[in-house]
Order: C-alpha cells, then structure tokens, then sequence
C-alpha cells in the first residue's frame, strides 16, 4: 500500500519551520511496513492544493495531508479537498455547538470565524482532535483514502496514531493482514544490528526484516502477512525469539512501549522509587521520568545543579571529589547520585554531569559521566556523545535512563 | 520566476533525517524574492526521479535537486537527469584523475566505483564543489534551469550560494527581494490575533500577513516584495509598528528570537541569575533556560519538589500553607519560588505547581498555579489549561517562562 504525504503551509516553502510532521508520518508509516514514493509541501494556495491532492490521490492508495485545518483566513485544506473531490462543503451543527462550548468553559468570548473548523467536504467523516478544536478529516474518494490532520505537531502525532494508523493497517490487511512487530534496541549502531541480523534478513521474507535508526536507538521491524493476525503472530515469533536471544537485554522495548513506561514498570515491581541529579541535562531526566500519568508512586523529585556550587550545597558532594577529579567525572556523578538518594529519599538515583558543549569542560564537549544508584550498589559511566549541544544533552537523557533501567534489573556494566 | 525544490533520499521518505535542506533552500530563495510553489521529496528510485524531474521542470522556471551525487549505488541523480532530459551521460576525464590524485593525497587506495563522480549529462555543467568530492551539475533544458547539488548540508550551502543563486539572480532579472518578518505573540489565541488584525490583513497586499498557531503562541509573518531589501523593510515597519501597538509587550520576539534568548538577554542585562522550582513540569523549565550555550551565567539550577512533602524537606514550604491553602494554589507556588531563590541562591525564580492530568488534583486537570519571584515582588497567577497531560505540561513550562518575562521588564499582572 503506497501513502503520500502532503505537508500544506506557506511557511514550509519559505524555510521558517522545517517540515518535521513529513519526517514523523515518514517514520510512522515505515513503522507499519507501508511504502511512501513521494511526499510533497504545497504553500497555502487553492488551486495548488486541489492540484497536489488529485495527483498524490492518482498515484498512491492513500494520501495524508497535514496543516491547514486551523481557524483563519489561510487554512483551506477543507476547501481544498471539496474542490479537488468535487464534493460540497456542510456543515456539522454539533461540532459547532461543541466549540461554543468549548470555549464558554476558558471563560472566552466564541471568535465566529472559528465555525470554518466545523466544516466538513459532503461525506467526510470529522476525526476527533482531543488535544485541540480542529478536527480532522477522512473520506474516500475513487479508491483513495484521503486523511487530513492539523499540524500542530503534537495533535498531529496523537491523531495519526488513533484514527489514520488502524484506518490505513486495516486497509492494507485487505484479503489478510499485515502485523509488524518493533524491536527496539538500544546500545549497538544500526549497521552492528544489520550484520549481527544479516543471515535472518535475507532468511526470512515473510516476516520480513527492516532497521530504522533513530536518536540513538535501532528499531528492527519484523512485518508478517497472513490470513489472519493470529497467524502472522505464528510467523514473527520464532524471528523475534531469535533477535531476543542475540541482543539480551539491549531489547529493551517493543512496538510501541516506551523506555519510560518500562523503566517505571521495572521500579513500580520492586516498590523503588526514584529521583536524579542533573548538570547538563538540566531536569530533562526528570521530565521523561513524570511522563505518564500515574508516574508519581514511583518518581519523587530532581535535584538540577547546574551552577557547580549547588552540588555541594544541595547535593552535599564533598569539595575534595570535585577537586580531585573534576565536576565531569564518574567520581562526581557517584557523589551527585548518593547525594540525590538521600537528599530526595530515593531508592533509585541516577547522576549526569558533563560538557553540553559548544564549550569545553574539562574535556571536550560531548564528555559525560553518568551514575546510577540502586539501594545495593552505585555504579558510573563515562561516555562520549557525537553531535551539538542540543543532541548530546538528548542522548545523555535517553543513556542515563537506559542505563538506569540496565541497574535495576541487575544488568551492571563493568565500571 | 518560480523555483522547485526536490530532496531525494530514501531515508528522507522514512523519516530517518529531516528535511533541512529543503527549509534551507526555500529559505535562501525566499531571502531572494523568487517564488516556491512545491517542494518534493523523492525516494532513490530511478522512474520517480525521473518524473519528478520533468513535473518540477515543467511547472517551474527552475528546479534545484539536492541529494543523490554520491559514489554509492543508490545516488542515481546523475542517471535521472540525463534520462529526463533525454541527454547520454559523459565521462570527464579531467575530473576523474582529479578524484585519484585526491585519494592519493588522503594515502588510501582508489576505489573504482567512485568514478560515477566524474559523469555528467551531456551538454551539462559540472560545478566545483570546494568542500567534497562530488561535483554538482547545472544544465538548461527545454527553457528550465536544472541544478543538482550534493545532499551534505555543508557542501550544499556553499555550492547554492557560490553556483546556483548567482545564476538565478541574473536569470531572474536581478530585480526584486521578497523580506519577511515575524512577530511572535503570547497570551491571545490565533482567532483573537487574526480578527484583531483582520482590516491589516485586507488592507495590505503588500507586506502581505498570515497567521501561525503553535504551541500556545501565535506568530504573525508580514512578507514584503520590493526593488530592494531596504524597500522592502520600509513596506514592513509602519504596518509591524501597527502590529506592536496592538499587542503591545504581548509580542515577545521577532523572527528566530526566542522566549529562551529573549528571557535570558533580559536578565543579563539586569545582572540577574534564575533558578526553578517545579512540581507538575518536573524539570522542563529548568531544560528550557539551559538550552543555550552560556546559559551558565544566568541559570543557577532548579529543586524539582515532584513529591509533596520534598516541597517542605526541599524548598522550606511551610506546613500551614499547603494545609491552608492547598498544594495547588498561589499561596503555596509564592512559597515554592522564595525557598527556590533561598536554596538556589537566585534573584529570579519561578515556581509551578499544578493538576497535569489526568488524575484531579483538589483542583481539576489543567489548573496550574505560578508564581515568579524578582528581587522586589513575588507574584502568582492561576491558570487553567486545556488539553492533555502533555500539553498541560508544555503549557504551563511556557506560561511560566512568558510571565516571568513580564516580571523581569516589570509588566506585572494584577494577581
């Protein structure tokens, strides 16, 4: 099944925001074993539009488009998608009554030009936004399925997930259907994986074999027709067992699981709780770690020294350590970590400190220590990270968490 | 004149990189007033390459393709352009012995397949790439200009600046800059701002305007054509001067400026450090004023008190407080932000404290108090949010930032 994406925005083609939603919808429909040829941005032009949405609905079997679905003058996905379908444009009395209310509840006057969102191309369905008060769009029309969704990326991603991913899974399974499984591992580089897996790639072709690198982890996709999905489950098991048995516990997560969501689990079954010391991550530790709903049983607090004073004062690691070692070392990382475990009253800590760059600290920019407390033991890495200041400090957060999770399941590494 | 863009790349369609050069190059070609009607993004796949090769020539006056000139199997630019254009592909000699002295120069043995490097269209012309190996191409065709530049951002930057906008200006006739500014405005919603400024928005063609909603501020781009960069700004400036008025301090950037930038200038030139005190934001503020380089200077750290009781262990937040007035109230986020500025040792805190859903928190999800402290006031705010766990969460870090903004310049509101 071929998916195009469409990005639509004016700002797009004039280079103020990079198209980031064609990356995410790229990787997502990788993710689900679909095939994309092309994907397009169009400024926020009718006869453009209309013009990019026939074409894309010609040569692909479903089209997504993103942007445009917003209140003002230069949103016309809607009108563009009527003209281009030939369909006229209604309107659903609900959904306008929902945005009046919507906005009586913010204690806000309704803006009457806000009742274009409740417009809708003659037989489209209106998806449901629940981080926002544009809804989306899916109709079919001459064998192609056409999705519109805001782009506002984070109503984007939770819109894709919810109605376009089963839409299009459903879809593509027609005559049987198409179930993928996501390995993700963490720890080995993509072309590692590749060739640690080759003899399984080019075994197996049903399921078939995929790597997806990304942010510092790899996915392996494993993707199986079959008439049934129970029976496509029969085909990628023995294939998952085998990439489970070679990578132990650098899986650490599959499909859509998240580290977080693993990782509290893991602590959530042995009634520890957790807390960091953070430098140059600067609480991002923390924040990932109060991601999900309910994370409060397990995640206490974050004590985010980013001045080197505070490690003393708030942390209480001793001067000498610092003195002699230095503030980006495994010593100081240990010191930050006990530190945090009594300062916070956490069973689990984990300590970064290192050098974000563009400056050097110590070492050259990219140096890190990283320190990972469990009620048995205390236990630091260092490590280099590639990239800017903006990446470093992310793969820090994602490595101080896995590693994390590695101690409390009692894979230590040697130190 | 109209210019098309097309990225090739497979991993692009996968969502394994983003598309940066495609913002780069409609960036550079807005900066010279020439017009982009699409971007494409392409796979590494010969026929489609080929189609959208002759679509963007067809359509467009010129077309920039980046990507596919490497040595390896799949950079197929080369092929594309001369099977589109119908033209046999040549060997330079010249170029080829170019490329061995180059890898004798490196020491390493030459390997043969990198000789595709020294093929061109017939009739095409190779441009020097001062950065790497592979040349780009220049040819015209049937009335359009076709240039094929190397993917590395790097290489593709200079090589545009040095081959491609030069021909493109002359082409172009010189004549004509397309300037665009962008006002950033937090505190009123897309709708309100759009109908705000609806008689500017029909009143003037010329800097035309469109509207931008994103992650709780709305951006408001002002786009003039002119003779000249100069005549363009003075097109600009009565009608942003008008914009400004409005919005008065509500617009808090222009253009790449950020709340980060903005917010850390302001309290460098106060001789001010900041630190935070996060409950519901777990750190993400703290993340946000350590984003720069040399933030060092300003931001000190942050207590992350997700835990109630580490909100008295932590930040000294007396007992009565919480139980007078609750963990969520003005009250208690006023005492988070002076025990910060006390612990922290900073002039400027500022404290969040709220229900982030989707559990109620004595107050429903989406009930967010602030408080910023100065060295002359401490102030709160109460504050609904709507949205999920995540938005609420990205809301308030922004809430937060944006008022302390208002409280380092001295617009303070009424509490």
């Amino acid at each position: 099944m071929i998916v195009e994406v469409i990005a639509v925005g004016t700002e797009l083609l004039l280079g103020q925001i990079v198209n980031s939603n064609g990356a995410h919808l790229g990787g997502r429909l990788a993710e689900m074993g679909l095939d994309a040829h092309y994907q397009v941005v169009v400024g926020d032009n009718l006869d453009r539009m209309v013009s990019s949405l026939r074409t894309a609905a010609a040569r692909a079997d479903a089209v997504v488009v993103s942007g445009g679905l917003g209140p003002t003058q230069d949103d016309i996905t809607r009108e563009a998608i009527s003209a281009a379908t030939g369909r006229k444009l209604l309107f659903n009395e609900e959904h306008a009554a929902e945005l009046r209310a919507f906005w009586k509840g913010l204690g806000r006057e309704f803006p009457e030009s806000n009742l274009c969102q409740a417009e809708y191309p003659e037989g489209a369905e209106q998806l449901a936004n629940p981080r926002g008060t544009a809804p989306g769009l899916f109709l079919e029309h001459d064998g192609a399925l056409i999705f519109a969704l805001p782009g506002v990326p984070a109503e984007l991603y939770q819109m894709f997930d919810e109605h376009v991913a089963p839409r299009l899974r459903r879809r593509s399974g027609a005559g049987g259907v198409l179930v993928s499984r996501v390995l993700r591992i963490w720890g080995h580089g993509e072309s590692a994986v590749a060739s640690c897996l080759d003899d399984l790639y080019h075994a197996s072709a049903n399921p078939s074999m995929a790597f997806l690198a990304s942010e510092g982890e790899v996915k392996v996709r494993l993707s199986a027709k079959a008439a049934s999905a129970r029976a496509a489950r029969v085909l990628i098991d023995p294939v998952e067992q085998e990439v489970r048995r070679r990578f132990g516990a650098s899986v650490f997560a599959a499909d859509d699981q998240t580290l977080e969501q693993i990782l509290l689990d893991e602590l959530r079954a042995r009634r520890w709780t957790i807390g960091t010391a953070e430098s140059l991550t600067s609480g991002m530790a923390a924040a990932r770690l109060s991601l999900l709903p309910g994370s409060s049983d397990v995640f206490r607090g974050s004590a985010v020294t980013y001045a080197a004073d505070l490690k003393q004062s708030l942390l209480g690691v001793p001067p000498e350590v610092i003195d002699d070692h230095g503030v980006v070392s495994i010593e100081t990382a240990r010191a930050m970590a006990d530190g945090a475990a009594r300062v916070l009253g956490v069973d689990v800590a984990v300590a970064m400190t290192g050098a974000a760059g563009p400056a050097a600290l110590e070492h050259p920019p990219g140096s890190v220590a990283v320190a990972v407390r469990t009620p048995d033991r205390t236990r630091g890495r260092f490590l280099r990270m590639p990239g800017d200041r903006e990446r470093v400090r992310a793969f820090t957060t994602a490595s101080a968490l896995h590693l994390t999770r590695l101690g409390v399941i009692g894979e230590w590494w040697a130190e």
